[in-house]
């Protein structure tokens, strides 16, 4: 694999290897000692040896082939040593040092020169300013981090180094395992999207868990982490959710639409799982390295407190579980365990006086049932049976099923014997029952990561040159934003518009509204009235008979309440019914061309009923966007009104999610409102804005 | 206090003693010997001693008088055991026996008796079917739980038994200590009320933790509870949120609104704090039994760690916190503690470079800082300063400053010595900034509480008498169901209505619209069809000319489509222009009559945008109401339209409030429109239902 020297090397260097206490270059020495069973080299010019181990003044003066260079120099001769190792032969290294791009200016210089180097000799860097690397399927602790980690099938990465040691700290005392575990540092070289590619390959690892803060190759990790999670899971916690206040946005699009729904957008598109907090990213990881998913989210609860249980049920609604339906059959079966009192519904409540036979037998047929496909297993502390007990009768139920099994087995710190068991079944166990639903409920959803639709965009057929052609002419009036004029462009790209053409005088209004031959719409065409409604400057619903009138009031009052604004008319468009949404880009310097879609009207910015996804959207995408707003029974037709014509709003998706591929100038784009009705769907406004 | 002898007796007798290792009648007194001080009596007429203490055959041969009795006989024999002690002057008592309504018909009976008894009485009753009380302050263990509770000052009560030694299990793990100790069982006689009411008078309870299943007495608990919060927080998980199939409902109102909703509207109104689950239950009551509210929801962040001090600054975000703007004064002082790569702006990131002494001064300038109301102090693990220094730091802050302090400092278990410091001086501590600042966002809900209105809703001046008049009038029809002919019974309670008056003919139709001189509204009247948009029954904004035309036509679409549906004739009514919003009520079992607000239209029951409160609302509850809705903006005018009149929909609430208290027997109602504008608000149609 193209890691594999990083995280399984025969042979180290520390460079920068130090005598002195405390000092990173002697902690990584230190820590590989007690490691690693491969070969070690400390370099350091100024010593003979360091810990009993002979010291080379430089990597090219070790005897031997080195795999790996932990590189713990001061950051000025960071980019000199990097270019000795690859000289020497040594293509992968991890730079602890820190004084690189966190410390301004002068540390940014030093951390491009890195980058370059790494780039133009092909070398694998981590960091730099990183804690290190540990990989315990290697013995490897090339990290200047207080402890080993515990081995496990979990790979870590951070891009805190801080975080990294808390967690370290943290997970020892749990006994949580990992397989790899990553202090990113700056990622100059290496990030991410490299870290989930090796790790989808290696077959230590079941689960990617990582704390970033941001993601810079936006539309590459997309594409990476389509492919790496339809077998590998990645659960990533993302600090930084709060937007900054929002810039002047030209768009309703611009103004609803924040860095963190790109983010969003871009987890859901490639299943990555997002984790709210540190408490979900490690639940989550839990359970994902030791059970399958589901088929489906039906959920069996087994209890002997029914209060609780019905606790765990509420916690089922929350997280978009399901109380499973019991088989008759089944039903008849738990017959002969249930006492009198107990519950014979899901969730089975076998009552205080159950033992762990009881549980054992009621369990075995619950998971039998066709219906059932995941279990939580619950119990309240009781004189009838032990901890260690009862788990025993979890974990060989995981031996005779791949139904999920979580566990609530409430009380305090359960006997060491208890957590063995459940601990060697794979079985998670919390004390709060809607804790133990949501860590299923991680699972259930990565079961629908499985099986989404991974299909790349079609591309539709769509006059593009024609469309550039306008945009130029469009540009070169010299103003940034566009309105009506622009949803010629549009038509360019097959979007279905209803065409708004310029009248500057009332006859020629009334003429125009005389070929519509039905209700108009007037909109005044200024691009330096930007709010028209608000203005007065459109005016729906309008006879034909009336547009001259109206043309001449709407021009009196704009005098009056816009002054000096310069008006090239008033635009003439036949006025259809129906209901009004939004569809919209906003280019985001991560992951390029967000778009989004919503109800329209008044309630896109008050309701943010909105949906976003990064271009380019597929058609189940596209269609995904539509169905994901919480008004989509109003386009579906409410209260006897006829739905709309959904496959015309998916099109009209994707055909924007095209045309702001196609046209990175575009910063900003507004179709709004765009009317549907159960005949199609047609854009009756458009407003976008060039970034050059 | 009124409940003095359950919670601190001199003496306590066990009816029902018995020597047989694992009965009940033994665990319980087996209890008392280890934890109490005071007299206690084993009541059992077969035998002699028990334990070494002298056995009596009836609480009456008692020679001295005994303040509590607990009772752990065989249900049947449970009454007249009640009776004999209220005879012997014991008024006291809790019911450990189980078999009573939890066990079907036969036992609800002797429930019943068992409460009369009591009630005859004066007696006062934990139970059945209750594990029993613990106080820590009287060393009163009169339970069958395997363990004593630590002292501290929380109370706690729940409706599970089971779920009581769970949480005992696991307090007596992570030393958490209570004063009162309280399995609710059955509930007969004492519930939730008298205990928060007992421990609200009660110098050792700082705060109120309950788990329940049900509230039966909803209008009383809102009226104590009320009262009660105003010095003692309360925290309630409440299990069963749920909702069983809604059954059908005949109104809007009916159909949106769900037992869950009366619930939480009820804890509003009372200001208990809802815990979503059983960690949100004890992470609440920690802070809150040591802390005191800050003054405004202000926190200032310190952290050694830069990426999660982003996290905790989401997570303010999520739970409706701020990052306060440190004074320049404050700043100013920083520098001189600040490494120059630290962030000068909160969240204050002291680096991995700081030590204890750092903390120190830079809490103590944040501390002092006049736009800091409360802290949450986070650091990684670093070799260059321990936790039990750090611990330390924050601990002497506490004493210097009744601001809140929330630790976040992240790793594995602390040492003994600094879960000590942190316990001492009353901070919670968390790995999960998230969960640090979800505990520190109770406090800040608590101190909302504490400030919120608690004023007696008025009563307005209706005409209640001409009210019941009408209401007797429309029962008589023998139709449940009221729909426009219904607007008149508002007007007697001062509710703006729009008049639909009902034509027969055509004709009568277009003179009813040449009287009104605008654009109108026809409505078919008729209690047969339900939904009468849907069916066609509704034409807006006609011209009184087209009125008797669309009466025809109205009429002959009905018969073809509602055929056999008995037509009363069609109502004429103004056409007002506005915002719809609905205004209606709902009959609880539990709570009385609710109240809901939302926005109209087809969002009403889409968009779930709706407000709840119990009924009677006072003004401010009101006005909370029509606030508090997602589409509030809307109401206050957008995008230059005018605002409705907001005090006009206030007015309306509350007379609907009055009026569903005033008429018990109205199960649901719809005012739906009611069309808001500037220049005030109007019903335009009302549905409502009888219950009887």
């Amino acid at each position: 694999m193209k890691l594999s020297n990083l995280f399984h090397p025969s042979s180290v260097a520390v460079i920068g290897a130090s005598r002195k206490k405390g000092a990173v270059g002697r902690e990584v020495l230190t820590n590989l000692i007690q490691s690693f069973d491969g070969e070690i080299f400390p370099v350091n010019p100024k010593a003979d040896k360091i810990e009993g181990l002979k010291c080379y003044d430089r990597i090219s003066k070790v005897p031997s082939y080195v795999d790996l260079a932990v590189v713990a120099v001061p950051a000025p001769i960071v980019p000199d040593v990097l270019q000795e190792c690859s000289d020497a032969g040594t293509k992968d290294a991890i730079v602890v040092s820190g004084g690189f791009k966190e410390v301004g200016e002068e540390g940014a210089k030093l951390e491009e020169e890195l980058a370059t180097i790494a780039r133009d000799n092909g070398l694998n860097v981590i960091g730099p300013n990183a804690i290190g690397v540990i990989s315990t399927s290697s013995n490897l602790n090339a990290s200047f981090a207080q402890e080993m980690a515990l081995p496990g099938n979990i790979s870590f990465m951070s891009q805190s180094g801080a975080f990294c040691t808390a967690v370290l700290d943290w997970a020892n005392e749990v006994g949580m395992g990992f397989n790899h575990f990553v202090s990113l540092g700056n990622k100059a070289v290496l990030d991410e999207i490299d870290l989930i590619e090796e790790w989808d390959r290696d077959e230590g690892t079941e689960v990617i868990l990582a704390y970033l803060e941001g993601i810079k190759r936006g539309s590459k990790f997309i594409e990476r982490a389509k492919e790496v999670t339809k077998s590998t899971p990645i659960v990533v916690v993302k600090a930084g959710k709060t937007e900054e206040g929002a810039s002047a946005a030209e768009s309703h699009t611009g103004t609803i639409t924040g860095s963190d729904d790109a983010y969003n957008a871009a987890f859901t598109q490639s299943g990555v799982i997002r984790a709210e907090n540190i408490e979900e990213l490690f639940d989550f990881g839990s359970i994902l390295a030791h059970q399958s998913p589901p088929d489906t989210r039906k959920v069996g609860i087994i209890t002997n407190a029914g209060g609780p249980g019905v606790m765990a049920t509420d916690a089922l609604d929350g997280y978009g579980l399901e109380l499973a339906a019991l088989q008759q059959s089944t039903l008849n079966k738990l017959e002969g365990v249930l006492s009198s009192l107990a519950s014979r519904q899901n969730p089975i409540d076998l009552t205080g006086k159950a033992d762990e036979k009881d549980y054992r037998e009621a369990l075995s047929y619950i998971i039998e049932d066709e219906n059932v496909d995941s279990v939580l297993a619950m119990s309240a502390p009781a004189a009838i049976f032990s901890y260690p007990e009862l788990t025993k009768v979890l974990a060989d139920a995981r031996q005779k099923t791949d139904k999920p099994i979580v566990g609530a087995l409430m009380g305090g710190k359960l006997e060491p014997e208890a957590q063995d068991n459940l601990k060697n079944a794979g079985v998670p166990n919390y004390f709060d029952p809607a804790r133990a639903v949501r860590a299923l409920s991680a699972l259930v959803k990565y079961g629908d990561i499985r099986r989404m639709d991974r299909s790349t965009p079609g591309h539709l057929t769509v006059q593009k040159e024609k469309a550039e052609e306008k945009l130029e002419e469009l540009k070169e009036t010299g103003n940034r934003v566009v309105g009506l004029e622009g949803l010629e462009v549009l038509d360019h790209y097959g979007i279905p518009t209803t065409p708004a053409k310029l009248a500057r005088t009332p006859e020629e209004a009334a003429d125009l509204a005389e070929d519509i031959g039905s209700l108009v719409v007037l909109k005044v065409d200024s691009s330096q009235i930007v709010h028209k409604s608000d203005a007065g400057g459109v005016k729906v619903g309008v006879e034909p008979a009336d547009v001259a009138w109206e043309f001449q009031s709407m021009i009196d009052n704009l005098s009056d309440t816009q002054p000096g604004a310069e008006i090239n008319g008033i635009r003439v468009q036949e006025m259809v019914e129906g209901e009004e949404v939004i569809v919209g880009s906003k280019r985001d310097p991560q992951f390029g061309q967000l778009i989004m879609f919503g109800l329209g009207g008044i309630y896109v910015e008050i309701m943010k009923d909105v949906s976003f996804r990064v271009a380019p959207v597929s058609t189940t995408q596209a269609r995904e966007m539509v169905e994901s707003i919480n008004g989509y029974p109003i386009l579906e037709g409410v209260r006897g009104k006829e739905g709309v014509d959904v496959d015309s709003l998916v099109n009209i998706v994707q055909r924007v999610s095209q045309f702001a591929v196609d046209h990175p100038e575009i910063g900003e784009l507004d179709l709004n409102p765009v009317i549907a009705s159960s005949k199609g769907a047609w854009v009756a406004d458009v407003r976008f804005r060039f970034t050059q």
